[in-house]
């Protein structure tokens, strides 16, 4: 019992210490457990369920645009990762190297996969000849290991999971449409499926891929008001194509390098959806992304027929295609609930034998914990226009905060004071020059997150001026200290 | 035009050169491409899919008896490796160690999991502590990798795609109901979604698995003659939870250790699939794993209204469930027949003027050549029916094999000389000591496959005597050469 009471006990508030909170969450939740691998993470039935219902709706996304899976080796040869120069930079000094396969050492050492631009490269280059080999548009499902510092669960660990896509196309044209498109995918998927909003933007030179062209975004506000950049799609040009000799024979016969992109979405969505929807009493799941959308809770289970009762509404639900489960545990129901609003779980339907006497049952929300008395008849019914309230409604608050936590700024002291005392995003104007960026950095720990896409970035009225150095300005830029 | 043509050009008969057959077949349906990391190989996206719809229906199977998914680190610190005795000596030999981390090296280096016997471990002993924490029934999906010297796509790479399911229980009989429960899920999957028959049985002590107390395993016979274990379950009793001290509080208050499982199957099933089904022409696809189902072939396809009549029977398919595509490149219908064939989908459907005049079309299976002539109006129906009944005749075809390639021998001479001349499997008995095993492998390279379960391999009558010392027999023994 005394472990039970642990599981239920009240976790650290919100608004005193986030970092803290989160941490109590993951565990509490039972998301993540721990492991012997420093910097590692092990992901837990109930925090994998998530990735993998993610990975379900993103994968059929995906295969709606025309997208091919493929799998590709975990190992880079140190001599591959070498060749495009940019890249190699930015991912060597975090990467992991192989030097012994059994007692042999390696003439040729390599690397455990940071991001696989450079095998997809390899394989282009052999398999691409022809315009119509063309487009190639391959992605893979696959962990990935950078060599951290200091690790968070989801947010930063030495190894994560994610996908990547790597594209080939014929044109640069055709390769910035497949860039935007991809970031729209990601953008529509975190905004309907796990009701975050996302602002949609470009990177600034600063901060794009090592080796891209251009890098898009969706980035994302946090409860704490810190940003999260959720996904990641870039123009790669013809960069890569030059240093890996990835030539074809257009219709004009003629030789020429395709032009690449590479995006990926990663299991730090999971953490985004923590931070993003979570309260005092733990995890608030979006009920597309969840695993267990309804949990029925049977009341003086021991009753004659209520076990029943919640067995038929549990069938009732299952049939309508809600993912519902009964906990007949032997637990007391105060404990269930507080349970299943630690993990987040959309809805709680309570009944006992009152409840059957009268032919109803009581729904309560988990983002509002409004309790909602329905007829055992129509029950699935209910759960399922509640499930679909709830969705809605927790985008829209999610929107709501996200844009009172965005705040403007035209000169730099209000800027510093927004980014210091106001935590969320503050749009600002921008020179364009690295300089101002770095400034900013180093003034506020606040990071350019992206410039939006349209014209509210790159449309600059007359006479607006860069924040920080007061020179004409040539973007709107969103800031904010980041994760 | 000439990379075309090399494309249907006819392969490698089976029967002249089996494993150029084997290659060239891999090759011309693309299901594997080259790489620079040696011993590796990559999955491309004919080969991918066909592994996506083995996972599929398998975590399926795997989730109708309660397995729960998870996720842990692809590396294991040497020291980890180290604990349990035979399992380290199994693995350590083939591992690849990871001996920096960035720049700097690692004090304890870390190799890429073979296995993740031990980082389960790892995990059970922190989280288990009470019986109420079991059983847990853990599965993952992942890639591991081990150092092979000489590799061939699918059947021996160093790495592989697999899932490893780890389990934990209360006592020996819950463990072993589930080493063999997952043995059945096994086979009957193989069998079932694969067309495979195979004989379920227990290894002998010689070929189980590094630190088990049995290993189960289901055997497929290939077209070659050779055996292809297809997957296997472990019963590891409580030595992987003495040496981690996995231990768990009873009902009665004592301390007890659990009792473990693992089992596992990999993309060494694609390499069964094309051995077992494959012909002189490429591919044969059983349709409930095949990607693609059914190509429709539109001929004369610029003749008016052919293209449109193709389309709408790919719609119609569409409607009844059938993965189906419709070929509509510039490429002859003859190149397309044979691409087709190649690739191994199990159905095309011929559509053209002369056809739609008459309101029919022409569905051709791929197994047998068969033309069905069959009304456009009930085309969906008729090819339903079709796929049925290729996956049911494919799997009698493939046992009629099988069966005819098991052969009985109950003298040494005989036994040698059947393994020499007929390849398959030869059932025979065994004194149950491992010096005969030996020596049965010395001779004529055949290994003992498996103690077929129940009482074909338990239940020796009176008077039978070890094939190859004469001493009483203890075992039936199904013995073979395998890949």
């Amino acid at each position: 019992m005394a472990k039970d009471k642990k599981l239920v006990e009240s976790i650290t508030s919100r608004d005193v210490d986030f970092a803290q909170w989160y941490t109590d969450v993951v565990k509490k939740a039972e998301l993540t457990g721990y492991t012997s691998v420093k910097g590692c993470m092990v992901f837990k039935p109930a925090g994998y369920a998530i990735w993998e219902n993610i990975q379900t709706e993103l994968d059929r996304r995906f295969k709606e645009t025309g997208v091919q899976n493929v799998y590709l080796p975990m190992l880079i040869p140190e001599s591959l990762l070498n060749i495009e120069k940019d890249h190699v930079e930015g991912f060597a000094p975090e990467a992991a190297w192989v030097t012994m396969g059994g007692n042999t050492p390696l003439q040729d050492r390599m690397c455990i996969r940071p991001t696989s631009e450079t095998l997809f490269c390899d394989l282009y280059a052999k398999d691409i000849q022809s315009y119509r080999d063309l487009p190639k548009v391959y992605n893979q499902w696959c962990s990935v290991l950078r060599w951290e510092k200091t690790t968070r669960p989801f947010l930063r660990s030495r190894e994560f999971l994610w996908q990547e896509g790597h594209t080939a196309h014929a044109t640069a044209e055709e390769a910035e449409e497949r860039t935007q498109q991809m970031l729209h995918v990601y953008a529509d998927f975190v905004e309907d499926f796990l009701a975050i909003p996302v602002v949609r933007g470009r990177k600034t030179d600063k901060e794009k891929f090592a080796g891209a062209e251009a890098t898009y975004t969706i980035e994302a506000l946090m409860h704490d008001g810190q940003a999260l950049q959720s996904g990641t799609s870039h123009n790669f040009g013809d960069g890569f194509a030059k240093a890996f000799g990835i030539q074809f024979t257009d219709r004009d016969n003629t030789l020429k390098y395709v032009h690449q992109t590479s995006w990926g979405m990663t299991t730090r969505l999971i953490g985004a959806i923590i931070m993003v929807h979570g309260d005092d009493d733990g995890l608030v799941l979006p009920p597309k992304v969840s695993p267990t959308q309804v949990v029925v809770i049977p009341i003086r289970q021991n009753a004659e027929g209520v076990l029943d009762s919640a067995c038929s509404i549990a069938d009732e639900l299952k049939k309508a295609g809600i993912r519902v489960k009964v906990d007949d545990s032997d637990r007391s129901p105060g404990w269930k609930f507080a349970d299943q609003e630690m993990r987040g779980f959309p809805l709680r339907i309570e009944i006992g034998p009152k409840d059957i006497e009268q032919g109803t049952c009581v729904l309560v929300r988990r983002d509002t914990r409004e309790k909602i008395t329905s007829s055992i008849s129509e029950v699935a019914e209910t759960a399922g226009k509640l499930l679909d309230e709830i969705q809605r409604d927790m985008f829209e608050r999610a929107k709501a905060f996200r844009d009172e936590h965005t705040y403007e700024a035209s000169d730099y002291d209000t800027f510093r004071n927004t980014i210091e005392e106001k935590p969320g995003f503050v749009k600002a104007y921008w020179c364009g020059d690295r300089a101002c960026e770095d400034k900013i950095k180093d003034d506020t720990r606040a990071t350019s997150r992206c410039i939006p896409m349209g014209d509210e970035g790159n449309l600059i009225p007359e006479g607006r001026t860069c924040v920080c150095c007061g020179r004409p300005a040539k973007k709107l830029v969103y800031w904010g200290r980041a994760y």
